[in-house]
This record gives C-alpha cells, sequence and structure tokens, in this order.
C-alpha cells in the first residue's frame, strides 16, 4: 500500500507545497519513506527520504523544490527500509526526457519483465517494479510518451494507482481492474490527481471523478484528456473499504464512513448477541462498533484508550517489564467493561495476535462475557495484488477454524460478517473479494 | 499544568524505565519539556530537556540513569520555552545534600517569597516557583527535612502535586485543598506517586490510594509514612474533570470518563434540541457527544476526522494557502452532516476560536441546522492556580453574552451545561469552581 | 576528484570497518558524499550520503555492514550536491547479479555513450558517468565479468581509478595513462586497493604496488590476477604531486612529501630573491616554503594561523561583519612578517581570489616587501579529464599575464616555477601536463 | 581552561555575533561546552549547550539572541560533561536584577565558601565555582555592583578572567597575580574583553591593553573606567606560554609564537645533539623545532601527517583493529625519518603516553637515532590553580627519573629546557612556575 498525489498548475510554481498537504493526508497509506519530484522549467527536482512528510520535509527542501507540475509519494513497507533505495517518486533520463513516477500497486509478472529487459542490458537499481515500467515507457517511447505509457501498462500485469510527470504533462493510470484508487480533483483552475478523495478535502480541492478501470488520463496546458479506458467491470480492492482508506474519504462513490457504519449494522442483524455495550478495538474497530450499537440498541462505549504520543524513537518496553505489567499503547477503561457482557468489535482479524492481547486485557479488567464481532469475513488467501500481504501460513483464519480461534483467544463467541453482508455494506457486487474467497481479477500465473 | 511521577525501589537500580513509561502516560499533561533525575547509591543525576519523553530520552540516556529511586517531569507551556531553564525536575545541593522536585501547580505568593529570598541573598536562575520551594527547604531544614518541608509549604500558598526525592527517601504533597491531584500506587513491593492514575495502569502498578488535601507522605525503606494531613474538605480543579485529566484515570474516586458521559447526559436533559445526529468535536467532545446521544436517543456519529500525523516539525499552511482552502488538522464527514441537523457537543469553550472554524467546516459541508452544546458551564474567570490560565479578556464568555457568542460562531443555537448538573456529573460538591463562578478556595491576595 | 577503497578477504566478515578508515584517510580527495557496499554472502548492502565520513557513518550502519567484500567512496563536487543520487558506490542488479562501482575520474565521451545507451532503451537515474560505465557492463556481459569490463573500459574515453565488487571478486580498474592514481596493498592475508597509500598506512597495511595504465587486477579467493594492461607510458595528474594527494602518500613511486619540498627548492633555484623570512600560504604552501627557506638560506617561520575549528554548520560573517574586519580563517602573526621582507610561498594560483585576500593580510600587518613564489607553473588550461576543473575563464593565468597578476594583487614581485622545474622536482617526464601547456594524453575530441 | 569573551556596545543590538567569532577564535581554550548571554533592554537572554561553538549555535538561536551587551564562554573538561548544568554563562537573578558570569580559572577556597554559603540557606545548582562567586556578589550587594565585586573577589582565593555583565554594565576581573589572562579591546566604538588577543584580531578589534592582576574594570555607556588594581607583581601561568593560548596571541605582551620558537633556541643551545633531520610532534611541537632548527643549522622537516577530518561521532578502532595496525590520527612521513638521525622536539611531556606512540611510530618507520627535546622543564607537580590539571601520580616526571623516561619511551637521548631557559624564552621572571618548583603565587592552603 502506498499514496500517491500529483498536481499540474498553469500559474503557480509552489505546487510541492500542496502536494506537501496532500501526501500529509494520505500519510496513513504509508509511513516508511516520502517523497516529492516537481518540473522546474524542464528541469526535474526532487527529495526523498526515509520517514514521515513532515520530517523528511523541512522548510528549506520545501523551498527548493518550485515547479508548476509535481508529484508525490509516501510508502509503506512490511519490512522496514533502511535505505532510501526503494524510496518513490522514481525518477529517470532517458531518450525522450526526464520521468518521474509514483505508483501504489503490485506488478505481478515483475520478475519475468524484469528478466526480459536485463536480457536487453538493463539494469536495476532498486527492488520496486515501478523501475520496470519506467524501462518499459523508456523502451517503447518513438513519437509520444502516451503511446508508450499505453504499450508499457499492456504489458505489465497487475495492480496501479499511478502518477507520472514529463517535464510538461502530469499522467495518471488506473489498472484495469480498477483494484487501486486513483481520483481526479481541481484546486482552482488547476489538476489534482490522489490515492483518495480525503487529500482533496485537506488541500481545499474540488472532487471531479475517480479515474475508470485501464483508464490513462493526460494533463497539460490544454487540459485534462482521457487516452484510454477499459471495459472491465471495477473491481476495487475491499480492503480500503474494510481498512486501508480513510473514513472521510470516497471511494469510487461510496462513502467509507458510511459502508464501515453499515457494516457495523449488517454485522449486528447477521450475529446478535445479548450484551451491556458495544465497544470497539482501537482506532479501525470504532466505526463498526458505533454501527453496531446503533443497529442492536445496545450502547456504545469507549472501552480501550489509546496513548497518542508514540513515536518512532519510542522504547519499547523489555520483555521483563512487559511481564511485570508495562503496557504502553492501549489501557482498558475498567468502569465500562467490568462486570459487563461485552461486545468488542474489530473490522478484521489477519494475524489474530493484536486481538488477543486486547482481549487479555478487557478479561483483566473483569469484563462478564466477551463477544467478538468482525465486520469483514475471514481472510483466507494472501493477495498478490499487494505487496505487504501477509503469507497465508500467517492469516489465521486460513489455518484454523472459527470454533479454534475462538478458544484461542479466549471468547464467549465469535461471529464475522458474510461476504453478501459486506458488499451489501459497501453497495453492491462490484468488488475484488481475492483474499475472501480466492476470486481475483487479475491472476497469478505467469504464463 | 504538569504531570508528576516519583518511584522508590527497595532493590531495583532500573526505576528510570518505569517513570519513563509513566511519564509517556501523563503526556497529554505537557509536551515543552521533560526530565528524569534518579539517586544512584547517594548521587543524584539527571537529564532534562525539551521535547516529548521518547524524544528526550534515547536508550544511551537511559542506561546511564540508573537507581533505586527517582522523580519525573513532563511540562506544559502556554508560552514556548526556547531553553532548558525551566524545565524539571529541579535538582539543588544544599546544606544537607542533594534535593530534586518536581512540581505541578502555581505558588500565589511567588513573587513576595522570592523577594524575601532575595533580601536574604538568594539568587535564582529560573522562573520555576518550584526554585522558591527548594530555597524554602534549604533555609527551613536544621534536624530533619520532614519538618523542613512542612514548614516551606506552610510559608507558601498555591497548588501543588509535589514529589520530591532526597538521597534515600521520596516524598509526595498535595496542596491544602486537593486542587492539583497526586495518587499512590504499588508496584510489586515498590511505591509509585503519579498525577493520574492512568501511569499506574501503564507501568502495571496497582492504586492504593489519592494523597490527601494538605498531606505529606514519605516513602522510604520502611515503607509509606504520612506525616502530616490537613482538615480541609477537598476542592479538586473541575477542569482536571472536563479536560485536563485523561479519560481512563481515576481523580479522587472518580472516573473521568463516566464524570463526562455524564455530563453528557446530564446536557442533553437540560438543553435538548430536536436533530438528526450527535457529534463531538474532536478530541475533547467526543465522550460527551456519546453520552448526549445515549441520554437524548438520537444518534451518534463521528462528524470530523482529525489526522494523527501532525509533528513538531509540520509546517503550517501559509495564509495564502488556509484561504486556497488548505486545512490540514480536520476534515468532515461530509456524509454525515450534509442535510442534516447537527448537534455539536464540545467539552468547554474558552477563546472560542477553535469551535468557531470546526463551525465553518460543518456549515460548508451542508448541514442544515446546528446547535451546539458545551458539557461545563462559562468560562468566567482567569484562575490564578493555573500559571497558563487564559487572561480574562480572552476568555469569550466573560466578555460576551450567550446570544452573542451564538452569533458570533454563527449557529441555531448554544447551550451550556449548569454549574449544579457539571457538580451532580462529577459526583458531588467537592471541587473548585473557581473559573466558572469566582469561588476560589486560595484566594488570589498576597498580604 | 574523489577517493576509492576496495577490499578482499577470504575470513573476516568486517571489512566494512576497514573501507571506513580508509576513507577517512582519504577524506581529503572528497568531502561532499561518502558510501560504503558490502558483500554479505551473495546479497550486496550499502549506504551513503551526504556528508563526512565520520558523519555519514554511525555505528549501527557499520554493524549492520557485514560482508567479505566491499568499496568505498569519498565525492568532492564543486557544484554542493543536496540530494544523495550523486553518491556512490553505485549498486546495481543486472542479468549476471549485482555490481558495485565505486569511481575516481571523468569519461568524456560521456555524453554520447549516454545517448547511445538511451537509443537503446537505457534509463538513468544519477548525473554520474558511472552509470554509463555500469550499463556497459551490463550489456557486454556475457560469459564473464571480466571480459565485460574489458570491453566498456575500452568503449569509453576517459580517466578513472575505479573499484568495482561482484559478489565473489573485488575488481580494480586504472585509465589507460594511469592520469589517475590507484595502489594495491596487503592486509595480513586480504587485498586492498585504494586511489592513495596513506590509506594503507593508516590500516596498517603494506604497500605492494601501483596499478599499471590500463591494467585490470581481479582480487578472489584464488589471490591477485591481472588481466589487462596497456602499453603506454604512465602520465599521472600533476596535479595530484602539487596539491590533490596527501603529502605522505607515495603515488606511483614518488613520495608526494619530497616532491613538494624539492619544488620549494627549484623554485628557490630558478626565482631567488633577497628577503628576511620565508612563509607558506596555509596548508598548500608550508611545504615547498620549507623547501624553498633550506635551499635559499632565508629563515623559514610561520606567517599565517588557521582556525581548525570551522565546521560545516559554520556562521559566515556577513559582508558588513567583513568590512568591520572580522576575519575567520586566517590570522597573521604580526611578530613574524611587521618590516620584514616576506616570501610568501603558494603551490598554485587558481582564481587568484585567495592568495589576494591572504596578501592584503600580510600588508595589513606591515610587512616591507612581499614576494609571492608559486611552486608550479601557471594554470593555463581548463581540464577535461577532471570533473571539477574550473571554466578556462576563471582561470586567472588563462587571462592575465604575469605582470597583470603581480600588479592586481599588489606585491613586489611574482615568479612561478618552470614546468622543467616541477617535472624535475617530480622526478621525471612522466606526468600529465595538460593543464600547463594543453598536452593531455587523452583529447577532448568527440569523434 | 576556559575562554571568555565580553563585549559592550553603545549603538549595535547584535553583539552576540561579535561574541560568536570571538569564542570561535577561542575554540582551543575548551571544546565541552558554550554559551552566550546577552543584555536585550534589560532582559537577560541566553543560550548554552554541549557541543563547539558552531555546533551550539545555529542561525535561529543567533537571530534570537539580541541586545548591546553580551558575554560568552567555552569549556574544557577532563571529564566530558554529559549535561550542560556546569555550562556558562551563568546567569542569575538576585535583589538587585540579573548577572551573568562567564569564568576562566579555579577558587581554591571553594568547597569552604559554598559550605558558609549553605550554612546561610544557599542551594546550588552545579559543580560551578562560579556559583560561589554569584552567591557573594549577591549577598554583598547593598549600594552598587561594582563594590559587591570588589568584596566577593577578596573573598575568594584563586584564579580568574572573569567577564560579568549586568543590565547596564560590562564588568572584567583578574586574579590578583594575573595567573589567568585578560585582555581589553576596542571594536569601532565598542569595547571587547577577551582571554587572548587572538580573539581581537578575529574580529578586527585593536587591542589596548592586558587587564592589570587584581584590577577590576568597568564598561558602560561613560567609556571604560578601573575601579581597583592589585600591586602585585605580574604572575602569568607559563604553561599559556608553552601549550594553552594560541601562537598568534599576545600574552601580557610577550608573543607567544616568537617565546616558543625562542624556546626551540634555547634548548638548541641547551641540549645540542648531532642529527640529520629535526622535527615537531604534531602539532604543539612544531613551532619549537623550527626554532631548534633555525639555532642547531639541522634541517627541519615534517615528520608526521595529522588527519583533519576528526570530528565528534568518528568511531575509535576497536582493540583488536588496533593491534591489526589501523592508526587513524597520525602518519608518519617515511622518507623523512627512514635511516635518519631525529631530533623529535615536543613542548612538554605530562603524562608520557602520547609521546611514547609517536616514537613507536617513527621507530617503526625505520630512524636510526631519535633524541627527544622538550622545549619547557619537566612538570612536577599538580596545579591547584588549573581544575582540570592531572593529578601528580599522572605525571611521569613526578614519578621517574629522566633516565627512566628515556629507557620507558626508548629512545638514544631526552632533554628538558631548564627552567631558567624557558623563562629567558619568555621574556623574564614575571611567570608562575609552580607546577615545575612548587612555587605557587597562590597557596593550596584553606585557612
Amino acid at each position: 500500500m502506498s499514496g500517491v498525489v500529483g498536481i499540474y498548475s498553469k500559474k503557480r510554481n509552489d505546487v510541492s507545497k500542496i502536494i506537501y498537504y496532500g501526501l500529509y493526508a494520505l500519510q496513513h497509506r504509508g509511513q516508511v519513506s516520502t517523497g516529492i519530484a516537481v518540473n522546474n522549467n524542464g528541469f526535474v527536482d526532487y527529495f526523498k527520504d526515509l520517514g514521515l512528510v513532515h520530517e523528511v520535509f523541512p522548510k528549506e527542501t520545501m523551498e527548493r523544490l518550485r515547479g508548476n507540475i509535481g508529484i508525490g509519494h509516501v510508502r509503506y513497507a512490511t519490512v522496514g527500509d533502511t535505505t532510501t533505495v526503494n524510496a518513490q517518486p522514481l525518477v529517470v533520463g532517458y531518450k525522450r526526457g526526464a520521468l518521474a513516477l509514483a505508483h501504489d500497486g503490485a506488478v505481478v509478472n515483475f520478475e519475468r519483465l524484469r528478466d526480459e529487459l536485463e536480457d536487453n542490458g538493463a539494469i536495476f537499481q532498486s527492488q520496486l517494479d515501478t523501475e520496470v515500467i519506467a524501462n518499459l515507457i523508456a523502451r517503447y517511447h518513438k513519437d509520444n510518451v502516451e503511446d508508450a505509457i499505453i504499450k508499457a501498462l499492456d504489458t505489465i500485469k497487475g495492480t496501479y494507482g499511478l502518477v507520472m510527470m514529463t517535464t510538461d504533462k502530469l499522467i495518471g493510470a488506473r489498472d484495469p481492474y480498477g483494484v487501486k484508487p486513483l481520483s481526479l480533483g481541481k484546486f482552482g483552475e488547476d489538476y489534482i490527481l490522489a490515492s483518495e478523495t480525503c487529500a482533496f478535502d485537506t488541500i481545499g480541492a474540488e472532487f471531479i471523478r475517480d479515474i475508470e478501470p485501464g483508464e490513462i488520463i493526460v494533463i497539460n496546458e490544454s487540459g485534462v484528456k482521457s487516452i484510454k479506458k477499459d471495459t472491465n467491470s471495477k473491481k476495487p480492492c475491499l480492503f480500503e473499504i474494510i481498512y486501508f482508506a480513510r473514513p472521510d474519504s470516497k471511494l469510487d462513490g461510496k462513502s467509507i464512513y458510511l459502508s464501515r457504519i453499515e457494516a457495523g449494522k449488517e454485522l449486528a442483524r447477521e450475529a446478535a448477541v445479548d450484551a451491556d455495550i458495544v465497544i470497539g478495538a482501537p482506532d479501525s474497530g470504532t466505526i463498526p462498533a458505533i454501527g453496531y450499537a446503533e443497529e442492536s440498541g445496545i450502547p456504545y462505549a469507549e472501552g480501550l484508550i489509546k496513548n497518542r504520543y508514540v513515536g518512532r524513537t519510542f522504547i519499547e518496553p523489555t520483555q521483563e517489564l512487559r511481564e511485570q505489567g508495562v503496557r504502553i499503547k492501549l489501557n482498558v477503561l475498567k468502569e465500562n467493561v467490568e462486570g459487563k457482557r461485552v461486545i468488542l468489535v474489530d473490522d478484521s482479524i489477519v494475524r489474530g495476535t493484536t486481538i488477543k492481547r486486547t482481549i487479555e486485557m478487557i478479561k483483566n479488567a473483569g469484563a462478564k462475557e466477551i463477544h467478538v464481532r468482525i465486520s469483514s469475513p475471514p481472510v483466507l488467501y494472501s493477495c498478490h495484488l499487494w505487496m505487504d500481504s501477509p503469507n497465508r501460513k500467517n492469516l489465521i483464519a486460513a489455518q484454523m477454524s472459527k470454533e479454534e480461534i475462538r478458544e484461542l483467544i479466549g471468547v464467549d463467541s465469535l461471529e464475522y460478517l458474510s461476504i453478501e453482508g459486506l458488499l451489501k455494506a459497501s453497495g453492491g457486487e462490484g468488488f475484488c473479494t481475492g483474499c475472501l474467497n480466492n476470486n481475483y481479477p487479475i491472476s497469478n500465473d505467469i504464463e
């Protein structure tokens, strides 16, 4: 998962500042590294480094990054990068000039394409599949960059919300099934592309529309032009709805917040249970818990308080201190759970380790009963369209039955929302449900 | 406002680590500077600097701070300190050895006492009233430090949650009316003092009791001894309940969370209004909003999403960008407020600037009606017991009528919780209500 | 100008530490950025950043960089790099595995080769000519990397002291005329390549021999093998002798220190003048000044004291303060020059700005006469083999006659060492004298 | 040892900038911490921290430090301070206003005075003897600060070059025998006090005169006034001449450079030996070596090259690497010493460890003979007037005979300059020679 932003302006030469706030709104999509590239009168300047947006870009750097076109990126990584080698945007020079790319997604046939390119002499300086895309565009570029991009994206198989910059254009592209999100907005007379609409709200831009599956749009001084579109039905990733996206974003027309509330309500209908209180696992369980409470009529309460001050340099407690009871991230509101029958709502169970610890805290605080309700179905398959997806052997629902999990985490009952319930809450059929039922729009076969 | 922690251990020599996590739990009480002092076999070592706990204390510093007694402090300051001169603990050498002090509170007769001490040749190296306390103890110390502390605290007039360390004792003191909080906990065989009980939960300590008004307790290898107590009735600061304290703390036996829920419910009873939705102003309005919703039967929803990634080095948008619509901290959940009659609950209005901006955002998102409900009474008086209290001319309720404020912030109705309602929600009479009705337990006269 | 180091070890896996000290010994060759790459059992890890060796590599980074083969680089740049994009080593993946390169030198036909590579689809991520070399090796690599390197270095035209690392070999190469230095040493059973022999002394390695012009050597578990050599006569850069190299290095068998002393003596013979004292312009004029003094019999003295504490973050005095007399880097020893006839020896005059300021200080201190003696001939041509060479219009000797310069800098006499004198002092004919007489071994024509 | 600077200006409010460059010129007197205090229209602002001048004062801090009077300090400490508690200037508030002090020196009766002050209730926040001086001034201040300072300095027994600042005066004081240096200069219409005259040269100020033994001078808008003077004969510390002071300073009228040259010449006369070459131990032996060479007629050469890039964060080689020959600070110029009879000149032997290592390097480089000549007499007594003076048991000359030392360091001969020779070179009788013959102007008895 990553977040991308791109801006084209006719007049302003400080688009980097708008990108800065756009990236900041997308910070939840990646905290490992970030970067901004700008076009300064035909010269591409950029800066990228490990860290959060406000850490990587001090004022002096922002002053330097002048230009009327720009793209930015925030990067998520399961294994912590220790160098900037995989930070984006990727900026390259090639036969036809300069190209900068910021990519959210995964190229399934990455290995094969990299092999082919290496057979033809290409060298690679990162582990990014984006570097494969850049090489393909460079090789395909004969008359115009648009044709090269169309051909390059035809060659790769995978998912992408992609923003690219040449010295006179901003180009956006979304994968053929729209698995990854990408939206178009307007900011005065300027255009903005972003992974999520909350970036538009942050910078005061107006939402225009979502990029269509397989669509490529080009923004330059003539305005916005769509140069390609696919006829595939849209299959956005359901986990954007469940977990990734910010609740104040709208994804392909659906409000994330309302979908999550609705999932909570649906869950209350599908898996009712008698109890005194509904609480959410912070922070992701809060919204479905509110929905569950509303539908069930059981009062909603905050059951766990999260410490907001954990920073990168925080010293984790030693094992010894943990055993002595030091617990730094969460605290139970004992008065809300002691002697109560508690419904704990969370958005998903992936590995199962976090919820296990949370349940222990609630138990120790004296809850009489604990009923876990998950506002999404069991995650059964590792996703090849999301690079940081956990291995199947780490997916608890792929390894154990519901009853086994219930016993393991030690609760009175455990229920998941059904696929149908989730789709209903999310507003329809049009989603990728691969991780739930192995039904992926893009297969993992590399023919 | 500040946060203090103190630990006495018979056996462990790593109390600084426990203090670290204790301060981290109290970080909401002060983010400007922090410090830890430890007793290492009769030698007092300490470190303090500007910044958050995890910023000030890297691993190497923590390794160095060894000892079996220790105290820590987090400091809040309205005017940003730019040097460490006012960071605490204050560590001094004097006739009888070493003394370290960490103080939450305000000495009302500070100026006069400092003058008197200066008349007798004292020099001062900070603006801290704590330095006056240290001087008094040093001068009064004849036979034992306990008598000197009793005499020094008799001399000052003001509020304090105070932890002090000599080379063989940990000493805690609370002001004569208990305006400032201080509690005692137990951690294995060791004792801990802290401003709030959430610090006990974080380190796995057990709550024993609150320190009584005017009480001084001494902890050493013989255990805990109370050496003085006042007969005053307790008058803790109501704003601890309303705003300062963490919801998962218990203050003098009252759950902060439940008091805030109850204040919301009371408010719903006192100031009902027909509406479609109840939302809280983040973060402090969330809990009373939940209470209001529960009591009124109007659904609770999240109306505003806060960006969690603002850091110290974040570049604030320029005025120009603000005017272009850049808003970085909050975003409205348009789908929740558009076309709706909205009740916006907040815990207090002090200057009125924040809520004005919030209301504008909700209006722009298309709310049909906005009804503001405040879960505390109007703040009419500046507090001399809280050093960072705003000047009266900045207190909007002291300058304008309710109707004028309603008009200024542009809402359909505005109601406050009554003093009686708040006291009822908070569980009784025993509070300082000075900022609401000028009825202070400790006067501002310096005879 | 840059500095390179490479190490191959059979047994130790901490070669990065040796490289660290080797780079530190070469720090005078470049202070802008530095990097180290290591081979950790077939996996290439690396770290590079802007800054000095001790700034870029904290202990934790050094702990991480484990491996038995490694290369390092320190980079000089006339225009300050503001990103790490041009930091070396350059590490790439290609068809046959991984390759890391550290390069001191300049590729004259860089533009043409980059164009050709781009015609064939290559993309570039830096401004480094080293990236061209890496692309060529990747394309030429059929059966073994040695042949590819030979072919790639045949393709480029330019200068290089080059160390390269694969996952099982350390490879060193020197340009066909040996313009750039590269030497081989032994450290226990391990081999080391370095730009200068002072790096061997620092790590306790033994000098074996200089790499020959056009030679390529391969070091692996079988030992050292020379796989190619040119028959060109050696033409090392004279400016290594005059200025670049550290005085305690030996370059192609010549002691830099003794060559500089000899240049000073030769200068005393060629351009004698009656005077009271000989001083050197710090630091580069010190050694020839000692030689001049010894030969002339006129006493040597220190005339100018340099402040050793200037750091990267030092605040330069404003123009206003400069005019008020603030001068931070140098101070005159008034007692040594006042009322004296002074011979000021420097190693070279390039732009003429530094020596002008130095002379002003000596004059203000009351020198009776000032005679400038330069231990190298006038620099008349900008060097295409040294990327950071000043443009010809900035070379004062290319723009003004000796008499005009003398007048401009305001001294009683000005004399240079002759080319013959300098070659004699340096031990023979075998040097590139291009910047003095436009006689370059490698032309600037890109046919 | 420390360095102090003070400036009084009628018109400019940026004296902190001048102090910055002044401290930078005195950086050799202390690298542990530094600070600047300024008077900004009656408000004293200051900043101090661990580190070098350019590290501690970024641009923003310098912008903040505005005022027309200011003092600064650089601090040396044998035991590395890990907090800023002992950084100076010491800034205090007291009965009569604000006072800032910067002190170079040692108070011999510190413990007794601190005891007395503590008996009267004083508390101490540092280990600085300066804090005793501040307390005394505060207590003695009745009508004017001048009388209080006179009385306070009469009370203490010890050495000081002291600059003090009130909100309208700059005050300088030198100890009764002038052991510590302090000089007065003029900068336009403004006055400057500094430990050494090289600070005047750096900022373009004109030297006026040295402060006399026991003199106190007051600088305010009426100009400079001397308010007290002692009749003692001057006894400045000989080690300022030998080692502490910068060679381009003049101390009480004597040029440090010429005194060191003269000491070298005197040494050549007292302890001649037949040899091929004279080298200096870097950096302090360089100047006497030049003098020795000139007097003896034996050629001077550089024998050891020092690496100039060691920074605070440099990773010291492990013992293992040291044993393998890694040596990072010095390198021998083999060609200068191999097969030669070498005279190695150093300014002093204190512990003997450094010269031992240097001699080993020269031996390993193949010197035929090594003759050590020290341009000062044996250091036999630990100095109570210099806080960081080594304990007597660590003074090698106090523990071993000259012959034993010669054998230990393994050289062919070892000779020291006589006390008479050194005094002659330094220009007369008027010096403290306590560390050489136990003849101190201020005794160590605390009656």
